[in-house]
Order: structure tokens, then C-alpha cells, then sequence
């Protein structure tokens, strides 16, 4: 593409830098935004740069949060007793979404696959460990991905906690089995989360 | 949606705002951009508020530009007898791309379509005048889109210039009745404007 300005070049060149953005998309992207109020892409752009420069990560759940500690696990009126185990913040704002659940959350950061090089090192499993330890969590609740790595990891993560004294759960398979937990529909998973049940590693 | 951080809340807003990202897409981004050093997220953001702010339009052909004057009206090996009409900047990216064009541009700013409101006023027709009439232009070559509403324009552009001493052609149908000329591949339309074909409103 011969680009008929240095500007346009650049921006073209970091738009299409994002997944699942062509090129041609980038160019349209580009030019829709120099057909908008100016002040659109100036918020925009804006808010990239502070996104990436001021969010921050929970020190508790990894959630992402603009505090040291996010509001979930400020919020006096969130149950200690229970702690929700998932893969990634996307979990975390569908889970919301549901307002099905009122107890807290660690965010592991992916599951194990050993295809894909992931390990229990790559996991906030020592978070995990640290939050169980602590004495206020009753409840372990599993809300991994149905697939053979979601089942892996909860299995994995079950035997590292049985011998504290916890209860664990899994979000009933509500969601199909094969399912990305965050493709499932609110319905579906906020059902699924009021449903969970009893975990023994058995199931 | 239940967002953990207003900042990632004001991010995921702004970029849903982009065409055809949905708030879905736009959460993917906005991780997406968290995964990935800060720098990148630093220079998409500033790419964009320069975008919005720094670019300017060609005063000649209304080509985007960094200067008053865009670089193909400025360049000197650029041949001043030919003018090739066009909707979109979009449209001289592609043609410029083909590389089998040495002369320079005007860009129209769009088709006439009354079924959008766009009429002869919402054209850059009075910058074509000026061009053509400034004795330097020997012919004008029609390169807009090969549907009804680009074919009614060439014909109504015809008809406005005819009286001057110029010759008409109007690129090649090696692009299919029907395409969206910014569509065409690159081969077909460079040889659709090397072929062009002399226009006397009556094709
Ligand atoms: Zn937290
Ligand atoms: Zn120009």
C-alpha cells in the first residue's frame, strides 16, 4: 500500500498490529476515525495509552483492578468463605455479569497444557495456596473451562488442597461439555455457578 | 458487563466505538494489549490522537497529506497532464500501489447517489474545475467505482468539462461490472488503468 501520508502510514502500521486486524480493516479504521469528530480518536487513543500504562493487577485474585486491591476483594459484603478458582479475568467479569455469585475470586492465569508449554509454574498457584492457608475460604469452586485442560487443572489444583480442611465444587456442566467458559451465555453459566457441585476428584 | 477497572471499562468503550469491533472484540483488544509489552499499547495510542490531529488534506487534490501539498502534487516527475478522478483516498492508495500511473489525482470525496443525499455540493467538483481549467490537465481519466452511481457521476463530471479541450477515457472494465473499485486486486487494476479507454459519454 502506498500511503499518501507518514501519519496515516504509522497508524495504519499499529492498528493492524492487533489480532484479527488486517491491513485493509487498519485502513478502514483509520480513515472512519478522520471522518469522526476529532475528539474521538483523541479519547481513544488516550485511553489505550492508560490502559496500558495505569491498570494494575489485584495483589489478592489477580484480577485487574485501578487499586493495589480490587474492589471484589475490598468489598466488605463478598463472602471470604468462598473462592472462586478461574482461568482469566474475562471469567471473572462473565461470572459477574450473572450476579449469581457473592464470594471472592483467584484468577490462575490460563490452565495447564502442556502443549502449549503451560506448567503449574505459570500459574498463580502459590496465590492460590496462600488464600486457602489463610482460614476465612470454606469453599473451593472450580470454574474452569470444560475441556480436558480445565479437567486436568482442577484435578491437578484439588490434590494440592485435600488435605486442608475445604469444602470444593464444580460449576454444574450446565455450560456444554467442550465449551470455553467464556462463551457461554449468562443464563447458562449463572445456572451453572447456583448449581455447582461437590467436588472429589471422582467426577 | 461487570468490569473490574474503569480504566479497562473506559478502553473497552472506546475501541467497541470502532466499526464492526463489538464489545466482545473490543474486550479481546484491550487484553490483548495488557499481554503485550507497554510500548505497544504507548504507540498505537499516540498513532491514533496524531492521526486525528497532525493529518491534513492536500489543498490541490484533497489527498490526505502531512503537508499543505500532498506528495504527488508536489513531485515534479509526476506528469501535469493527466488527472485521474477518483472517489476516495482510498481509491489512489490502490491505484498508486499498481504502479502503472504517473500523473496525479483528484479526489472526488465520494459518488452522486440521492438514495444517500449525495449530490454535486457534497463533491469536490469545484476543485476538478479549477484543475481542469488551468491548462496544464490534456486528459481526465475516470476511475471510480463500476456501478450505477459511479458511472452516473463520470457522465455528470463528463458533461461539466466537455466544452474544455480535453480528452476523456475512463480506466479499463477489467474489473468486474459491479466492484467496488477499493476491491479490485492489484493486477486487474493496474491493468484497467494502463488500458484505459477514451470517454465520450456514450459508453
Ligand atoms: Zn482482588
Ligand atoms: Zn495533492
Amino acid at each position: 500500500m502506498n500511503f499518501p501520508s507518514k501519519i496515516l502510514e504509522k497508524a495504519v502500521e499499529e492498528i493492524s498490529g492487533l489480532p484479527g486486524i488486517g491491513k485493509k480493516s487498519a485502513v478502514r479504521l483509520a480513515l472512519y476515525l478522520l471522518k469522526q469528530p476529532q475528539s474521538q480518536g483523541i479519547v481513544l487513543g488516550e485511553a489505550i495509552k492508560k490502559l496500558v500504562s495505569d491498570i494494575k493487577y489485584c495483589k489478592v485474585c489477580h484480577n485487574f483492578s485501578d487499586e493495589e486491591i480490587c474492589e471484589i476483594c475490598a468489598h466488605h459484603n463478598r463472602h471470604d468463605e468462598l473462592l472462586c478458582v478461574v482461568e482469566d479475568v474475562r471469567d471473572v467479569m462473565a461470572i459477574e455479569k450473572t450476579g449469581q455469585y457473592y464470594g471472592k475470586y483467584l484468577v490462575l492465569g490460563g490452565k495447564l497444557s502442556p502443549m502449549e508449554g503451560i506448567g503449574p509454574q505459570q500459574l498463580r498457584i502459590e496465590s492460590l495456596m496462600q488464600k486457602v492457608e489463610n482460614g476465612l475460604v470454606k469453599e473451593v469452586i472450580f470454574a474452569l473451562s470444560a475441556t480436558m485442560e480445565g479437567d486436568t487443572t482442577v484435578y491437578y489444583l484439588y490434590k494440592k488442597m485435600k488435605h486442608l480442611p475445604l469444602n470444593f465444587s464444580i460449576i454444574a456442566r450446565g455450560i456444554s461439555v467442550g465449551d470455553e467458559l467464556e462463551y457461554a451465555d449468562e443464563v447458562s453459566l449463572g445456572r451453572s455457578i447456583r448449581n455447582r457441585q461437590t467436588y472429589d476428584g471422582a467426577s
